[in-house]
């Protein structure tokens, strides 16, 4: 590859959401793409703007973010998270970089998203695991909530389990894999899906919180997908126990 | 209990050592046990004075740190972890508080303790995991680094196991415990022993790695053990890689 020749580069991303207002760029706070970006602009020395598959929200992490940008500079494909983690905060990792077609969007290509939630279930905070999970001082029973789980599998009108302010044109859904794990003091929820609306899987969450501390019955999930009533639900849980573990698409790792 | 009658508590405690200075109060930082002391004054009024396990260096973390201390405040045996979280900073928390013996001393008492250093290692650094591990880009070989460990096991006298500045009076150590575990991108050391000399898991850690990386033979622990010569150890790891886990007291969980 040689100066010149404009091609598009597809980053995977890992950060901490701690100290961020989200993915995107915003007026009041700093954000992840606006810290790739300035790395970006002062590798290549001309203003790169990246495009985030997720636009995740404050305080929310990553582990497999994607962003594509558009560059002609002579940087070798792969070398791109060694160049840019030379200059990111140490919160921002550049985790590996592909070329890929010009006709790939890091948003509208992907085809799927997996995302993990941890909650902390013990009678003491932690103060290791503060920033990376939902903290529930009661103990929690796992049984219902895996069983509630169950009913989200498949393609269905997901519009009860959206966030006011959600502008998705349809709110019908596939989700292809809802699990449940105990990790010590963590229960991980991991779920994958074509596509999630606005605070969906913080929703899912919080209900299911609900269902472990009996507070809601394990067919939560049903009734609101059934009815599009976002009161059968649970609250938003909080956002710094989501991580946006990986984006996929067609014919790439 | 009523106020009046003295008694010796002892708390568990975890803590993310990253803004520290260590435990140990001193001038160059804040420190864990100044945290700790404050609370426990503005809880009983009167100024209270608390004695760590063990005084970990700046950046190292704890899940089991434990600390005794002297009062005749009326607050039960066991609500101590509730009444100081609500004061401590969210990186320091109480998990367990227990009535002991006056002649339980938090240190002195102490029979062992379990350490755990975690590497990471993966060509691109982790932002998630940066303030927790060390970084290594290089790939490791774990099984010259398990059979390395090997050799750490029993009675030995570990001369060459301490920083400069380690003041204890006999080098001699019983290492009960060391295993190492594969967790994703992160290697384990896990390591229990009656006690450990100044910087001793540190220095076996940045050992394991140079074992891992060919810098150094399987025989390195056993070479050293044998000569004294701390020249014949890699370097001492960072910091932010150990945690804490436990100590150990006779007739206590």
């Amino acid at each position: 590859m040689t100066a010149g020749q404009p091609c598009r580069v597809l980053l995977t991303l890992e950060y901490e959401g701690t100290a961020y207002a989200g993915w995107q760029r915003q007026l009041n706070g700093p954000s992840v793409q606006e810290e790739l970006e300035r790395a970006l602009s002062r590798v290549t020395g001309s203003a790169v703007s990246a495009t985030g598959a997720s636009r995740t929200d404050a305080g929310v992490h990553a582990l497999g973010q994607r962003a594509h940008f558009d560059t002609d500079s002579p940087i070798p494909d792969d070398r791109w998270p060694f160049v840019l983690n030379a200059l990111l905060p140490n919160d921002v990792r550049v985790t590996a970089s592909l070329r890929v077609p010009d006709t790939l969007h890091a948003r509208f290509s992907a085809r799927g998203k997996t995302y993990e939630y941890r909650i902390f279930s013990r009678r003491a905070p932690s103060a290791l695991r503060r920033d990376f999970t939902a903290f529930v001082p009661q103990p929690l029973d796992t049984a219902p909530m895996s069983a509630a789980l169950a009913d989200l599998l498949g393609t269905h009108d997901f519009a009860a389990f959206q966030a006011a302010g959600g502008t998705a044109r349809t709110t019908k859904r596939t989700i292809t894999e809802a699990s449940l794990d105990r990790q010590g003091d963590e229960i991980v929820l991991r779920i994958s899906g074509d596509a999630f609306l606005y605070n969906m899987v913080r929703i899912i969450a919080g209900t299911l919180i609900y269902v472990g501390q009996g507070r809601l019955d394990r067919d939560a999930f049903a009734r609101a997908i059934r009815t599009g009533d976002r009161l059968l639900l649970g609250p938003t849980a909080p956002a710094r126990g989501l991580t946006l573990m990986h984006v996929r698409y067609e014919d790439l790792p």
